[in-house]
């Protein structure tokens, strides 16, 4: 494997029309998960990333499993729980612009993954192993979970990528504090946004943030800073990778989850940094721009095409 | 109020197409619920009825709010729980004839409804009181919940009318048998199906089991024989009432609580057992003609044009 | 032109799912009429025909005059009306073979149909004229116009066929009758459904109330009998021409109107009165197999095919 | 009841997809009409509303009923009419920005309102009537009822709100005139938008133009000038009252009747003129950024974070 | 016949919804021709028009042969080919202003179209012959069967009319250069796009370009400009006409046959060239603001409206 | 892999109403393809599959791959053709039992298959080879796949199973013959239909039938009868297996692959054959019970509790 994630993936409802969902009957529904969408980016790109987790044991966790499988990731480590539903949730548009989100996830399979679910020597063989912030927040047995993932890393000389997704409705601030933080510490690399890192160390420029968690411990810090691009920073470079201009944003979700997967894929292509701080830029932009979390996800050669032509500049202030 | 009601109604999910749900990614919701469909039955039969309940103080929550207060049912003794979620459930029709149901109940509003959500001036009010099965099978304090409303009941002497409508998926079998036992002893009208009578009784004749459960302490048993029609016991009358022809089911939900609402209509409208069970038998037909729960439920008129065109005869064996 | 008619064309609605319409709330739009039905079915079997009638100068009666247009049917003789509305109506499918019909027809352009929209050489060029008890219905200048169409067409030595298509709810029966029979007086060929013809003349055989018929003055009379078939009595031929089988009753409407363009076609290919009628007949089972009142008008090989392969009798008893 | 209101409510069609409707063959209908969309405002904000109106007693009006009544409206006052129809109408979008309606609603049952359907002590118990210049140009009738509903309030000192809501389709320009400005002689408050101030009483300032409400009458005018807010004149107090910044326009019908509903609203909480009238600015806001008329109207809490939060800026000019 | 034309037209299919097609599972499907359009545009604006094409003898051939005839296009020299299929595309929209197209058209029965389909007589009839650089590049039968008409045109006088229409994907740049360039010098009205002229002979102004034209053979020359207008140059006049503000595109396809529409008929209604050029940006103009490539082209009266009252200022420069 | 199959799956279109499909505007697709459905049937019931195929390198090729992949398939021999489109088909629901294919597949990617593409190891370690008589109508080189291919499993050793499925629509009868019989004599096991029994060697009763295919070769024979069941013959048994009962068939599409994925499975878990042509009947009902293709292929525990509870004789005539 290139990459290994982890983490919970629901059944997503979205009403066919806006307005508050009372007035809604018409439901689609789709596979919503961050870590299953990082690696689903990757697949498409061409490399081999794989995707641990419990789904229920129902027809929602096997068109999940099946969703994720076909587009390439490699499911093999996914349970499927006879004793608990997988999690589901509905996203309003209330107004252009404001969303709102409700959950049936407590208690739901994916919040039962525990340490042994994980296979140490799955996560020895690959390149990184990616997490994020979301995890922690669902269970005891989750948090332990991602410990215990990343320690078997750590002991493997496997990378560690950490998005700290913060989500607040999953859990109190002070505790997401606490725990971002420490698992901030363990990462390799570090992929917040401007935003989580205030939410975690206070206002500050991009500059003076990334200092603050290379201080915390990661050793290679890349803050996302919306549609403006990006900061990087570590032992060997330093600087901003501008953003893409897009004409228009169809759907915000999945940008970052995109970033991720633009930035390892340019790390396995053995980018240098900025370069791959570019592409994580080029495939957040290209996911914006398509319906979905993972639709817009590129292929290697409209990657290219979408670097190459469209209006960016990188700079180095 | 003619009719006091109680219990949950949730948001049912169908998917648009049959087959297993994995393959499904446009649904269709409605508003599910045994108890309150016999409350609107009531209500578009001229009634005055009224349901006690919690939901969700969520989007879901307020679309059943707004459906049943629409239909005509006094809802003034709703709570909306700022606390808890209402409850969803999804129905697949994976073949003909053969369907599977998923909740996502647990915990839900409705299953806090705890005593003092009765208003027992509400309930003294009433000509009658209808409780089915399902409530006590969602929590302990649901079921204490069901027991103070039947000793409001008993108290203001307000009939007592009893649906076991068996849910086996909610709770063992010898649980549901023991409170179901119970709640016909209090019940002065009890509306069995011919399989849950076996369930709690063991086979026999319906006169037999009808016997029976006059024996338990219900004073009126109607025994629900599908599309036969009905078997009828009391102190006053006894005798079969047969059920009237459908060309075509198209859908068998809700045919009980039509079944119900005929009965009491009938009932209220001082009909003697004989002709109330045959209104209920043919509520119940018009029901199990349309999609959904209570899209089948007639009007007077339409209730009156039916029952004296359609072919049905009724014997006194 | 082969055929001329003459007749209302409204905009239908029907709600995507059945049961009563106050719970829909997606609704599918076509076009029925049933005298373009006849028409468009002459045109599909490659025959020439023209539709004579006044539409709204709105969106709706530019969808209608398209689509009859689109057909291959002449519309030269269509009047687009600024001052008055398209018809319109709702069909609700309230149960298995219980339809319902809502009209907002009252007012409409075809219902100011006059007899100077008829134009004496176009009617004076056709084979034969064909009427329906609808257009009298509609209002008194309809019913004039019809007379007025009749009066060129015998006049010219145009054939007047006279289909009675009873409508309830449009006049009322004593009317009905009178006029309905004035018109079966003018007619050459009349194509009753056994329950006009006892509407008319009260109770009989069908070789009673054909002999009725044809006292009365029509010179042929083709008798349809449902999906039984048809009889049919003139003073060369008498007989009946059995119906073919159908597996399923797709949608009803427009069997009739599909008969009357089947037999007139045979008329117009030379085949004698009992090839005519069971070409009726073929047609009529072929639009019941598939949904609205013109998609199952077949072409001249799918008939052909139809009446070689199916099951069908013909008995002279 | 806190407010009263009386006019039509129709069936509203719009075609799924938008160009001329010719081309479009699916429809979705909703509840339509601005006295109920006041009505449901008030309801969801917590207040006492009732409509009263006559509807066909058809599947439309009963829809329309059920809808209206579970939004929390008193319908207790809506005759349903078996002699007439309920209105219907269609709304199409031909370009961007550029819509069109089509009419069914010639002799509909609202239409057929008549002074004898106003109970008097239901007005007199109310604290507000609400009245719109479209219920005097559907019939001379209904423009007796609204005369009297208005003598009821005045006899019983209620206050009369009237919002002009000029629809010259409906009716000619100086017949509309005249009957405008006579309730603008018997009404409280006024509540017209700029274009309709200048229709009445030629062009002019807000200021100008509000003084000559109050000349002719009113005691208080709020004058709605679009996005830009308000501005407010009474004896007591006088002033703009500033719109609240929209990131898009979704879906701009029912603004007005928010805006009524807020403004009554902060009247009946005792806000002060400038208040209630940024509260009808709000409402108008919410209703704009979501589909349909009453899909955006807000819930208290929901508006007072949207004053709360939103870029208003409120001047004394 | 006023104008005649000749091309292929196909059955487009669309998804649903946005995004790559691998994911889409639903479509709706439309009819599509660039000389079709021509001719529909026309036929609204009351003129009559022919199109001459080959469709398969196929539902798809059959749907595309009743539209086009239905929107009052003369189709009595349309062929239906038992031997080959009509073709089909499928448009789908990846990222806001980025389409893709996918053709299923290869040996479509149009590509079949070959000389002798011509029938000398209608061409000699007409005023205007259209012709665009679609046609060509399908086949070296479509290609002679172009030469052809443009033969019988030009020996009965009547005026050729050529679109580049420039579709590279369709056949290799050299062909596509030597084959238009050849047709510009058989036409005397040549309507190409600023990208179009460029294609053919570099880069240049307006001016320069348009005389380059004019010295290949093709007497007038209007050369399309975007939203920004035409430019214009014959022997007799020269200038620009600007275009018209939209204030949103909804689908740009059409445009151009909607200015080849518009042009036409100001010549037809014997416009100076300034105005039939400004007649074309008007429908142009209006196509856009609506779905599909019909549906915007207007009627006679609502295109005077939008030229009387729209933005546009035309410029001698 | 238990076992490998190889063949076309296509992109299938079905309009959403029923009747012909010029009158179809909105449509569905799915996967469809014969082999690819077996492949599919095994991997629900726990085996390894893997499919052999060319796809085009386009949506509809990335959607097909997705999709069996998804379902588990092992797609590692799929080869995306960039010089070739995916074939797709339209299915059309004439009327009640009457269906109509239209291919676009010509030159489709998998009709470019050739014997290069099949890779003799991954043959060699199959249990079974599965191939159908669709494959060598598609071209020559297909032809010359199919021999290779069962020329590698013979080489080693590998059972192979051959379904006739006779498309008369692709090739002539008289070579349809002659290559399916070829390709029996090839086959350890064929599963030919009644009627491609017939087709290929005249009338018969089964045990004639299966006799002679015997005789050409095939050492195992199960000759399926439709509802009835099929019979077997080899060497070791002989036998009718009944087939089960279905209250309503809702899409017959499948049985036959379904058939076949039950006998496989059965035969891998070690059942003698009349058990293993029980559980081929078992999944080829369950699969005309569900919509689709694959929807109905049932899980190992379904299928068990279907085999067991459902009417079922097994006899030995």
């Amino acid at each position: 494997m290139d990459v290994v994630t982890l983490g919970e993936t629901m059944m997503l409802f979205t009403p066919d029309n806006p307005g508050p969902m009372r007035y809604a009957d018409r439901f689609s529904n789709r596979v919503a998960g961050a870590e299953s969408n990082v690696a689903i980016g990757l697949a498409r790109l061409g490399f081999q990333s794989g995707w641990i987790s419990r789904l229920g044991d129902d027809e929602f966790g096997k068109k999940i499993n099946a969703f994720i499988r076909g587009e390439g990731v490699d499911t093999s480590q996914v349970i499927l729980d006879e004793t608990a539903d997988t999690g589901l949730f509905f996203k309003e548009k209330l107004a252009p612009g404001e969303w709102r989100v409700k959950y049936y996830r407590q208690g739901s399979a994916a919040s039962r993954l525990k340490p042994g679910d994980v296979d140490e020597s799955y996560i020895a063989e690959a390149n990184y192993l990616h997490v994020t912030g979301i995890t922690p927040a669902l269970s005891d047995s989750c948090y332990e979970t991602v410990l215990t993932a990343i320690d078997y890393a750590r002991a493997h000389g496997v990378n560690v990528v950490f998005d700290p997704n913060l989500r607040r409705k999953l859990w109190p601030d002070h505790k997401a504090r606490k725990v971002l933080t420490e698992l901030v510490q363990k990462a390799d690399i570090v992929l917040p946004g401007i935003e989580e890192a205030e939410f975690l160390f206070g206002n500050g420029t991009p500059e003076e943030l990334a200092r603050t968690f290379r201080e915390k411990g990661a050793s290679t810090v890349i803050l996302k800073l919306g549609g403006t691009g990006a900061y990087y920073l570590n032992n060997a470079a330093e600087g901003y990778a501008e953003g893409f201009e897009v004409p228009e944003v169809v759907d915000p979700v999945g940008a970052g989850d995109g970033f991720s997967a633009g930035v390892l894929s340019g790390l396995l292509d053995g980018l240098d940094m900025k370069d791959a701080v570019q592409r994580g830029n080029a495939v957040g932009a290209m996911v914006v721009m398509a319906p979905g979390d993972v639709e817009g996800l590129p292929e290697k050669d409209r990657l290219v095409d979408f670097i190459t032509n469209r209006n960016q500049s990188d700079v180095e202030r």
